[in-house]
């Protein structure tokens, strides 16, 4: 295979199967991530429609059903008590994360197919019981990594299969970003362990280099040192305002990762290898940049065609296509689960000042 | 201070005092780093004059110096025997690092500066002693760290200093390169443990990175946890084919730095701050690019006058100053005895699995 050739091809959308018909969604949980970048998403998504808006507040859902054309709007509630249910077939949950498991859990019960945002859950026990809901009912349960649809990501997974990098030596990631700045509101639910979980820069930011690079590499975690630190007043209930972890993938490869909420923004993720290097740098917020490194060869593909919107709008376009085909949905619920055990090994690494085996 | 004030005199010899006349150079060791970028560099440099080569064989000493037209060519033996000693004022150590020891005791004993080349030895004892070999004669002593001299890199630690990243929450160094394509010979010194010391990749690459970050933040690694391997048959002697550290510097700043002997050649130190991010990509290897970015600025400078030869220029000019002032060298022997602490430090932890302090 010729770099050109994967590079050529680089929007295609490699996972599609041959269905049509429109998957219709129920949004729960409006906050900007769903109002700023999901509608506009599945507007621009042939196979999706927006149905149904969900919100703690009647008149916050009205108000955005109104704005955005959308036919129904109902409280968390309605939701829970099968309100509208003929009028989605799908359920997104973008609710902060200590809330996922309850509407995951009347999704199953309604037998709704369920695109998750990532985190999946505050814990690992909530999350095992939000996979297992899921499972108990047999509905499709994908967790929203955007990522695994980015192409730049597709074709560098592509250059890797194909031996671009050789054999991997290392992996860097980084993701930091300044969440006081985005939002100044202290008690903001990242900042709140009751709602996050586990912490804030790890289970927010740290998580994507976590995924892209089991997803690129398929290999999984095994292993985990970790050491974080908080020192701002508005972090005084999290342990990560900064996160530093090396975790070993399977093959004893190394990820090594840092991850801040009080930083420049910076995102990164550089795979070395015996051959050749390849690097997103932007990476994971909708500006992904591809940059090939072998030999000689130097090569820089700014994804300046996908931002966050049409990010989301791969994802959702290849989570309706497994709803309509049933093929397999590749980041299900248990590869979420993963992430979330992982996520739990870094913390006790960090708190237990040595490396620590994750369990799968 | 502008950003634009401290870029505009880029190449600015910030460090220069007011001397003149030349210091006169005895060349230990005639490798193709010496040969190669050292005589060239020297030749340059105002201020510098190689009047001596030093090598295992007269014909080869012999062969270059009529080349390079240098007076003077003499063996190991000769050197230690005093010869030519009216003809030199410092010696440059350029050996393997087992060797820098016996080169400097003498050059101490005839009363010469030295401009040793990094890491200063094999091992922390015979650095210790080198060290004290250099002051008990009182001669000036230089670690050759021409990172130090590198006009991005005396730009980017002004900048720091002057707040440009804010408060650094996290520091990446990355130092790679295939050693096997750069020279095919599998009994080649880097690869002996008898010569390079503690092993390869970290002794060799590492050091730029810790070295480095240290210069720019001003503080010291007080904590390593690091993990290693070798898998080549060409690296069975040596622990460190591939090596990946955590180092906490003064002050709880991470520092993670990623290293092979057997991977792609790439160079990367990144700081990442409260307020903005500094970055040399391409970083170590005479083509370091300096990339700033804090809030919407952001900025690319790349050095482009200063390859390895110019690096070397400036860092020999440095030294040269420094012998003829009297002014006190920065990067002295002390400076780099506390690398070759931290790198024992990195292999022992790695040995044990585990964080250890670093004994200074």
């Amino acid at each position: 295979m010729e770099t050109r050739s994967v590079l050529d091809r680089f929007g295609e959308r490699d996972w599609e199967t041959e269905t049509d018909g429109t998957v219709r969604f129920a949004l729960v949980g409006l906050g900007w991530w769903t109002v700023d970048v999901v509608i506009p998403a599945i507007e621009q998504s042939a196979s999706c429609e927006t149905t149904v808006l969900v919100s703690s507040s009647a008149e916050k859902a009205k108000r955005l059903a109104d704005r955005h054309e959308v036919s129904e709007a109902i409280t968390y509630d309605d939701f829970h008590d099968g309100a509208a249910t003929d009028a989605y077939d799908a359920v997104y949950v973008g609710t902060p994360n200590a809330y996922h498991l309850e509407y995951v859990e009347t999704a199953a019960e309604l037998g709704k197919a369920v695109l998750c945002e990532k985190p999946l859950e505050a814990t690992v026990e909530r999350a095992e019981r939000l996979v297992e809901a899921a499972e108990d009912a047999d509905i499709p349960l994908m967790t929203a990594y955007r990522m695994q649809t980015e192409p730049a990501v597709r074709r560098a997974k592509e250059l890797i299969e194909d031996g671009f990098v050789g054999e991997p030596t290392h992996v860097y990631g980084n993701n930091t970003q300044p969440i006081l700045e985005m939002n100044p509101d202290p008690d903001q639910w990242r900042l709140d362990p009751d709602v996050t979980g586990y912490g804030t820069s790890v289970m927010d930011l740290g998580i994507y280099p976590i995924n892209t690079a089991r997803f690129l590499l398929e290999r999984d975690p095994v292993r985990v040192s970790a050491r974080m630190a908080s020192s701002h007043e508005a972090f005084e209930d999290v342990p990560d305002q900064t996160a530093t972890f090396t975790l070993t993938l399977e093959g004893d490869l190394p990820l090594v990762c840092t991850t801040s909420q009080h930083a420049q923004q910076d995102t990164q993720l550089k795979i070395i290898g015996t051959e050749g290097t390849i690097e997103l740098t932007p990476a994971f917020h909708g500006e992904a940049t591809l940059h090939l490194s072998s030999g000689s060869l130097r090569a820089t593909i700014e994804d300046t065609d996908y931002g966050a919107v049409e990010e989301m709008r791969e994802e959702f376009a290849y989570f309706a296509d497994r709803v309509e085909s049933g093929a397999p949905i590749l980041p299900d619920g248990r590869h979420g689960l993963a992430d979330m055990r992982t996520i739990r090994a870094i913390h006790e690494a960090a708190e237990y000042d040595g490396p620590i085996d994750i369990d799968h």
